[in-house]
């Protein structure tokens, strides 16, 4: 079997030779090769220039044994297609210039075509396809609508969410023209990148564990859904991606993908029940015991792996993405004790 | 019935007329009482001055129909006695001069007596029971070890608890002999306070979302299990609260509580299920449902009451504390309806 089909196949489920391995952010500020290459160039410059995005993308390939390149990209670059500016401050993540806080913003918004706005991640995707070797896919993404959402209403990242809430639950209508111009903005995304070498894709909607289930349920889960399913005549793998969700893990299943991403606030195995065994997973592993001593580390990367007990459809990954102190050599040693790991 | 068996009673799953209700932070910044004496005196000089703390304890007593009062007071007031000075810088949340960072800082905090060193919250309970009518009872409170533990050690609010977490797994001595230093003082604490007037008792575990069940097991439950096993004696109800627990909610309640205290991310009756109908429960709706309009927050709060399903043992409360901004009117409306509901 060759290693191309490893990761694609525990994506389907099938039988692998090893558990397959890719980790969120495996492209970032941990690694000496990407901080070179930010000392010359902002986040947004490496993004909007497809040779180097692909660059980027490729570092952790050349460097580790892993399973899947993620395209280098941010969840916020469709913004300013809708309408909407954003900079990174220095040390203080994204700042958007002018938030959505009323119906009349909302209508403002454009449904814009992402091959003209976004063709340099297209670009960029076209590139790494071509310099993968042919035994690591290669992962296309976007920002699911709620998260986008929170980014585009409370101007960058928040902890409460005050903003994001006020006008889901008090302006409803506003709130589902919001999720349905992202959505369909985001589907068209999506498949342009599938068109231009992605051969899976993964929706992240990092902040939706801010919200209980039942308003996932009403507020978020059909947003979601009409992506997943406006891609549903695409034969590809598709991840969906949360963090703080055990509580409605079930639903998140509900709005599509096939294969579920979870964190590491539930033990693997009892996430997999809620989900349902039918489906793939990924993730799991905390980021922080990723900055630990190896014993320790090694230690939580087998209760994971044990916990999926060799059952088809594990895909070795973080709950989140690494963090900037993460140790390259502890990165290395995770995917040799991964690709080793035989289950009993 | 009169109102003081009205929450003691539903603490302990006994008939009541109706819902007994109270919230966290429901003396604070949204109200202007509070606001007035803020312009006088630091959030540490009310603590400090028995009177004063008393005075606000009782502000939400007197303006609204609660079935409880829960003295004010932090849950960094005993950082000083195990050693570590703290501050609140303007706007910034707690900063502890100087964080625990190693075994060695471990090892230097001393155990302490609380009847000495925290003698003002008793006081404070005293003067408060004093007052209060007969029907309101008095909830005294200290923070967890866990989430004590990650002020102490991070220095101030975190959002990752990467030093926090690193200590815990790469330095498991230490991380024991903090929590069991912790446990120590916030089990004799807890007894003071019952001693000095408090009727129930809350423990504030509220950043222990951040680690999943593996980790709470193995690290945190113990310890909190000390002080509600040293607290056996005492037949009074005991609130366990945590937020983002949702993965381990029947964790929390191995490690102790009458009371479980959950949040708004999994519907009641699934999260009450979970815990087990044989526990009492608070908490569920989200602090941002109370800043907006009042048919929004009536459909939360009945969405809440109908998931109760007239079940014994059911307390609301929010799922963390108030917002600033919250509207006193709103939290006036929501008492009359939760007063005023039947289940059907």
């Amino acid at each position: 079997m060759d290693k191309e089909s490893r990761f694609l196949r525990a994506c389907r489920r099938e039988s692998v030779d090893c558990t397959p391995v890719w980790f969120m952010r495996q492209a970032g500020r941990y690694m000496e090769e990407y901080r070179a290459l930010r000392k010359k160039y902002t986040l947004l410059e490496l993004c909007h220039a497809p040779e180097l995005a692909a660059e980027v993308t490729m570092q952790p390939i050349n460097r580790f044994d892993l399973d899947a390149a993620i395209i280098f990209a941010d969840i916020l670059l469709p913004l300013p297609g809708l309408g909407l500016e954003f900079e990174f401050a220095v040390g203080e993540g994204p700042r958007i210039h002018k938030p959505v806080r009323s119906a009349a913003d909302v209508e403002r918004l454009r449904v814009f075509e992402p091959r003209e706005e976004l063709g340099f991640v297209l670009e960029a995707l076209g590139i790494v396809r071509g310099q993968l070797p042919k035994s690591v896919a290669l992962i296309g993404f976007a920002g699911a609508p709620f998260t986008l959402a929170s980014y585009m209403i409370e101007g960058g990242y928040s902890r409460h969410f005050v903003l994001t809430k006020q006008l889901m639950y008090s302006e409803p209508q506003a709130w589902h023209l919001l999720m349905d111009k992202i959505a369909t903005v985001t589907g068209e995304y999506l498949r342009a990148q599938v068109e231009a070498g992605a051969q899976v894709v993964q929706l992240f909607d990092s902040w939706i564990g801010a919200l209980g289930a039942d308003d996932y349920r009403d507020y978020v889960l059909p947003h979601s859904k009409k992506i997943f399913d406006s891609l549903s005549d695409l034969d590809i793998p598709k991840i969906h991606f949360g963090t703080g969700t055990s509580g409605y893990l079930e639903l998140m299943r509900q709005a599509g993908g096939t294969v579920q991403s979870v964190d590491w606030r539930m033990p693997l195995d009892q996430a997999w029940e809620k989900i349902g065994f039918d489906s793939a997973i990924q993730g799991n592993l905390d980021p922080i015991a990723v900055l630990c001593d190896q014993d320790t580390l090694k230690r939580k990367v087998f209760e994971i792996l044990e916990n999926a007990g060799g059952r088809p459809g594990h895909i070795f990954n973080l709950g989140h993405g690494f963090l900037p102190q993460t140790p390259v050599e502890n990165v290395e040693a995770m995917i040799e004790w991964i690709h080793g790991y035989k289950a009993s």
